[in-house]
């Protein structure tokens, strides 16, 4: 069976902005090939509703997973909870289940539990709830959408929750070679070994260090007896 | 008049499967807000034509220019140049002006201009080039997309020649508000601010550092007088 596809939808007008550069995408390409899902696009929208509602559309149909990140605070620009709401169809609100984790945890840190704060307890109707053991407000998960926060290491233990549901595929393997050659050398030999080897992904990253110039090759995929035989085949060609 | 509005592309299956951690989105969403240029998406798309073109085409038509980055190289994998050609129904083949320039390059430093090499002077019909001044190898323009190198310093040079011919817009400015309170103490006066000046975007970013929680507050416009009077107001609000 196929691995199931994946994309990522980051939302927020700081990233776009530059000022901060986001790190969620890069983690969840670590984490979703270590878990055999693949992830196929990746998104930077605004905190505009239009902009969540067409590309959570788009993404949601073309692919069987896709993780948010980002606006699911309680400021008035944290936007992302009611327009996957408008996306879905479906009504939202302050919801008890929310509102209840919210309510004990300000009440136990004698924080007042304020409109502000109810914002972060708008969950949309059928969505199920993502634990946040960070800082309690939840993430949710509605149809094949996960909608998580945006701040690093909330996103990075809401994800670990959700992936821990998800079923598993191969892990996309990869070998890697270092040769001390410019890629436009290697490159006639490597195409044809690619030719070779169609069930293999193949790339090439060239590097300047040191002074030296360079290439990586990389070779990636789900079987190691496949990409073990091709990387001795690449070794013999580029020694 | 607004300012133009941009989107970006980055290509390669690197960056999705978490090998390489994409920096040049990051890197053009401050060249353009300097340049008064909105942008307004990012996608990445893995080394396939079909996404490409269909990226390509959703991005070129919805905004005012588009930037690639990634996939001009001399490799099997990249495809960059021909999914461009593809999109816009051009020819492509290796181009004259691109061959000498090329060509020159690798006489110079004695190496082979071979036919990996030569992948990289293929140039659509109607593309202008973008200067390369770093490794030679050129970028291009067509229509209104700006395609160039993956590799940082490569992508940061050609951009900079590319914003040279660009008109510019108004510059969005920002200014930053750093209190020790948390996001959801302050977010109720803040979003009462942010209704009241509709010119400016205002945003909130909470952090926790050596133990102390507070919020990084943002107001964002391109009027600098605007953005001092808000200032002052919000200075008072959290004071």
């Amino acid at each position: 069976m196929p691995n199931a596809t994946a994309a990522m939808l980051v939302i927020g007008d700081e990233i776009l902005s530059g000022r901060t550069r986001d790190s969620n995408s890069h983690h969840l390409a670590q984490e979703l090939t270590a878990a055999g899902i693949d992830l196929r696009e990746v998104r930077f929208v605004a905190d505009d509703q239009a902009a969540i509602v067409e590309a959570l559309n788009a993404l949601r149909r073309a692919y069987d997973h896709v993780f948010t990140s980002g606006g699911i605070g309680p400021t008035h620009d944290d936007i992302t909870a009611d327009a996957v709401a408008a996306a879905f169809g479906v009504h939202i609100d302050v919801r008890a289940d929310a509102a209840a984790l919210l309510g004990a945890h300000y009440e136990k840190t004698g924080r007042d539990f304020n409109e502000a704060r109810k914002r972060m307890a708008r969950i949309p109707d059928t969505a199920t709830l993502i634990e946040n053991p960070v800082s309690v407000a939840p993430g949710f998960t509605i149809g094949n959408v996960h909608v998580m926060a945006g701040v690093p290491n909330v996103f990075h233990a809401m994800l670990a929750g959700v992936l821990s549901g998800l079923a598993k595929g191969q892990p996309l393997l990869s070998r890697s070679l270092r040769v001390e050659r410019g890629e436009g050398d290697i490159a006639g030999p490597f195409g044809a070994l690619a030719t070779e080897y169609p069930d293999l992904s193949m790339g090439s990253y060239p590097f300047v260090q040191d002074g030296v110039t360079g290439t990586n090759l990389v070779i990636r995929g789900t079987d190691a007896a496949r990409l073990d035989e091709a990387m001795a085949r690449l070794t013999d060609l580029t020694a």
